[in-house]
């Protein structure tokens, strides 16, 4: 089964406290790495917990508020200085690239390796990525400064050829029975596909919602994705704290999760009000029995 | 005795590895606190080692490298959320402000609290700060980049009062015994001060030296301050290395202590490629035999 599993590296929204650490994951998905956010001190997390930043080619940043990103310029100039010579794609908001230039520029620093940098307008949903194994989609946010989530949806596979029966077949005939044609030989016998291969794993998906307002306008994007990560900053009796910050509580993230029909709910994004967080765990889980405390060094199996 | 301690939140060079941060140190000098550079990962620090941010008064920037300042953008911040209302004063080259501006403007911040910002130029060692306890003055180091050390100064005390003999003077003439100065009373008696006051503890220095190439450039500035901090990034046998790269080999520091007459040499900013240190502390030791590692965590007397 193609890996897909994202592993936490920070869970504090804000201010880092109780050895939690601002916004950042790590998504690995076919032994590609893609890191969702970038909180300041992401790089020392991977450090600990035995990920190669090396590793990541991508990276996507959901908004500018410093919790998600301030790690981002230490990580990319520890890269440089270890020798990185292979791109780097950025996908994150226009005045990013802005902030990382003016950095190097005054450290006199010509990074080794190419950035590929890639503005996303919080606007509407878009496809702003795409390879062999996923697309990413934005999933427009509704918080205090344009922000978006993302979604990772794991590409339809072809079939897989049942090995015992397809070494009687002509090997210029798989392609097709992996797509699921039935194949007819020269002397008029049809292979039929589903006798010769079995269906791939269903593809799965993973919706990252990193800060937003509780309403209604970014459900449909999520609709019936699999995992979902949502930020789940309050308790619900903060509820109106909450709104005027343009947070969510941890009874809503149930409510998302509930409504958008999926399998899991990851939360995270805890406020420094919260030393133990097991009340925020037992609220979500009250509203949607699979939920998950999405904090530093788990691992989770998309 | 007035406090005076430096405590290392950060040793690392370039990149944070081995469970060594980037270079921060914080600075107590009567109650009052410093911080010398800001590396990522220094709120986070601080909090390891149950240090306050929210005394912080001052901070110091030797110049833009990262590893000397990309952590001051989460602390600043999180200093925000936290409810700060006074000032803070930060001293660094010109640009600093910037690249704190730009970011602040992104995320839509307006702080809470005033930042007093004091542009620091690496031309000429200068006087940049005063108060009733110390002074600070700029060191003119030699890196690729303008970088400036920084000289921490007690000021000369007042001789303190010797309390069972000052019992029997009027307090109006406390503030002249104090000074050093003889009194003559009304009925023509003289009180010398030394009958009534002894001398306060001898005023004492601290010379943070981040990165440099070792020269004799800066040596006057620091001619015969107390405690030495030192980068020695490399062993000597990668003399060749430290001179490319700017910097200081253990042997240089130990012997840059001995020509300034240092009473202690406290080394740090460690390359990536020592996993333990014990090599560099005997190097330095060798030729300076005060020396001590600045590692994160501990705290010195100054």
């Amino acid at each position: 089964m193609m890996k897909f599993e994202v592993t936490i590296l920070g869970s504090s929204s804000a201010t880092p406290v109780f050895n939690r650490n601002p916004s950042a994951q790590l998504l690995n998905c076919n032994e590609k790495c893609y890191l969702i956010d970038c909180g300041e001190g992401t790089q020392q997390q991977l450090a600990k917990f035995n990920l190669k930043a090396a590793r990541i080619d991508y990276i996507f940043i959901s908004h500018l508020h410093g919790d998600h990103y301030f790690g981002l310029i230490g990580l990319l100039s520890s890269l440089h200085l270890n020798g990185r010579i292979k791109p780097m794609q950025i996908f994150g908001p226009k005045a990013l690239l802005e902030i990382l230039e003016i950095q190097f520029k005054y450290s006199d620093t010509v990074l080794r390796y190419p950035i590929e940098f890639f503005p996303i307008e919080a606007d509407e949903p878009k496809l702003i990525f795409e390879n062999s194994d996923l697309t990413v989609k934005t999933i427009v946010l509704n918080h205090r400064i344009p922000t978006t989530g993302f979604l990772f949806q794991q590409k339809k596979r072809q079939r897989k050829l049942i090995k015992d029966k397809a070494e009687n077949v002509p090997m210029a005939y798989y392609t097709a029975l992996k797509k699921g044609m039935d194949v007819e030989l020269p002397d008029g016998e049809i292979l039929r596909s589903e006798d010769y291969t079995v269906a791939a794993d269903a593809p799965r998906s993973y919706a990252y919602c990193s800060d937003t307002l509780f309403d209604e306008s970014y459900l449909p994007t999520i609709m019936g994705c699999d995992t979902l990560y949502h930020e789940a900053t309050f308790m619900h009796d903060l509820l109106d704290r909450a709104r005027e910050t343009h947070h969510t509580t941890a009874q809503q993230a149930a409510e998302v999760a509930n409504i958008i029909g999926a399998k899991k709910l990851l939360i995270g994004h805890f406020s420094s009000r919260y030393k133990t967080l097991q009340m925020l765990f037992e609220e979500a889980q009250a509203g949607f029995e699979n939920t998950e405390l999405a904090v530093e060094g788990r691992t989770f199996q998309l």
